[in-house]
């Protein structure tokens, strides 16, 4: 069995490396950097995340935090300088893997890629929380020695993530669903902003702040990353452009029909994506609680429901004027129905059970 | 000169309602609420935004906070039942004041859009504070009674919100752009996410989240509201259709340069979205720090810069290994460069100005 005592040599010093070495640093790992830059190099030294690679260092791993366009090389150079597990956190995995798949040696290598970022980049922007409670991909190929791969899965879940097996292709296409397209279309949401007269922007809320965010990303790199799985990102274009061309003719025809149809997919899209901690969305269930008929006591019960830290996600009121009393109905999480429960019941409701 | 002593009228105790009720009552102004739901009302009253309306109220002004589709119906009654000012806080203009333009009493009524949301509904989701700092669009028409659209920039300013006047046509080619299409283009990234084994949709990040956020919007709603504005939106959606055309070919031929084109846009429509605070982006400038040259003074320095408050944008370190001391260039915002030089130099350290 292999386990992660370090050193772990960090090749790439920016926003990702430097988390992981910094990750790393927090877990009491030993970590070696390099970096082609030397103000990132020194920058991530400073902030603590390591110290750089010298002459005679062993690593156990080497990560390679590099471009995408990069990989393949760095990858290669790694496995033949040094006889560590070798790993890269880039964005697209095929296409490194095919770069390196026939080198003596290649058991030695595993891709991964944390699904963790920013829209900043470089070593400031760095945090060794980053990866806290995050899916990590891990993307062994058909020759990955099993003790490499444990060691890779060990990196993520020593810098705080939570490792997720997929073949390399699976990985592609995944990522080509909830990163490379959803990338391009805030690029298109924020780039006709352009189109609009300065003091019209005025007008931004929220909602276009979240839609464009990813969009500030640096372009180079997305140009990297977007090309790099072309095949798959394509695939999926194709299909958004013919559901963007049923919007056009829909809103021309004033089809309101075949608008909600694209309206209400796209809120299954966002029910699908799992829970922040990994489980899928929690089913609902109802709270009922009678409330006497006066002023204040609606507002005393929202109160003491929202002290109990429960989430109330929807309300109903059955009043009937001919009685005292009024029976409300409050919808909450399912496994948080009981603790609802119990916090009103202490606090004198009287709840139907 | 009008001010605003209420009571205020809310018609339609949803979201928005709700929030205005509550964030009027924080400020003082009694509210009267009314709502088709039942449930809302009482939701609404309970939470403490206001009482029910009853027969003899004479409000000074009526909010309608009612869907698209019933914004005509529900101004028209207003006007004709009260002699109160009457605003309206759709997220579309040119369509209701359309529907009351030729009615006796329209200089009465002044169109305006607090650009404050959320993908929640109901009162329950509402907040008094959700119109803080956010900007609230006031959209007088032609004959718009001046005193009427004084109390109605009055109202925008008591909820916490900055009045910004429009015309409605000019919002209404404002909000295609800032919230219209990019709701749309979320729409399309959530909806293809359905085509996604679900055990992919376990690497989505935080960038799909926030791409996506709007999209789980009560899709009737946002139905009523983009086809009310069909035909700004049409127009900027066969542009996007064309860029996104665009990116296809860019990728099917490998061409990076048409990519990176659309990407680049995408980072400059990012900055084109003011600051939080209303302003425009802030110009950086550079700080200058001797760093003696040993372990330990560059963490040091990154340090005491954090504890300046001051956000470091970016950093260079000019390092000659003949001296004992290295020149670092903190890049932070223009206006916070005096702040950090002298919290720096209280630390002790050399800068150069």
């Amino acid at each position: 069995m292999s386990e992660l005592t370090g050193p772990v040599e960090v090749v790439g010093a920016g926003l990702v490396g430097t988390s992981i070495a910094l990750a790393l640093t927090r877990a009491g790992i030993e970590v070696l950097l390099s970096d082609r830059s030397d103000d990132h190099l020194r920058t991530a030294s400073g902030l603590g995340a390591g110290r750089p690679v010298a002459a005679g260092d062993r690593p156990q791993l080497v990560v390679v935090a590099v471009p995408p366009d990069a990989l393949g090389a760095v990858i290669r150079d790694a496995l033949e300088r040094t006889d560590a597990v070798v790993t890269d956190v880039g964005s697209v995995k095929s296409r490194p893997l095919a770069a390196v798949a026939e080198l003596p040696g290649v058991e030695r290598y595993v891709g991964s890629h944390p699904m963790a970022g920013s829209e900043r980049s470089g070593p400031l922007a760095a945090s060794a929380a980053l990866f806290d409670g995050r899916p990590w991909a891990i993307t062994p190929h058909g020759s990955s020695d099993p003790d490499a791969v444990a060691l890779v899965e060990e990196l993520a879940t020593r810098c705080g993530a939570t490792p997720v097996r997929l073949s390399p292709a699976d990985h592609d296409r995944a990522v080509a669903h909830t990163s490379h397209v959803p990338h391009l279309l805030a690029s298109l949401a924020a780039g006709q902003l352009l189109g609009a007269p300065r003091d019209h922007l005025d007008l931004s809320g929220q909602g276009v702040r979240d839609v464009t965010r990813v969009a500030a990303g640096d372009p180079g790199l997305y140009g990297q990353i977007v090309s790099s799985n072309a095949e798959q990102v394509l695939t999926l274009l194709i299909d958004v452009r013919e559901r963007l061309d049923g919007v056009i003719v829909a809103l021309d025809r004033g089809d309101r029909d075949r608008l909600d149809e694209v309206l209400r997919d796209g809120v299954a899209g966002t029910r699908a994506i799992p829970g922040k901690h990994g489980g899928p969305a929690r089913p609902s269930t109802s709270v009922w609680v009678s409330v006497p008929d006066h002023p204040g006591e609606l507002a005393r019960l929202f109160a003491d429901a929202g002290a109990s830290g429960v989430n109330i996600e929807d309300v109903h009121i059955d009043h009937d004027p001919g009685r005292e009393t009024g029976l409300v109905e409050l919808v909450v999480e399912a496994d948080r129905a009981e603790h609802l429960l119990t916090s009103l019941e202490s606090r004198s409701w009287v709840t139907h059970r």
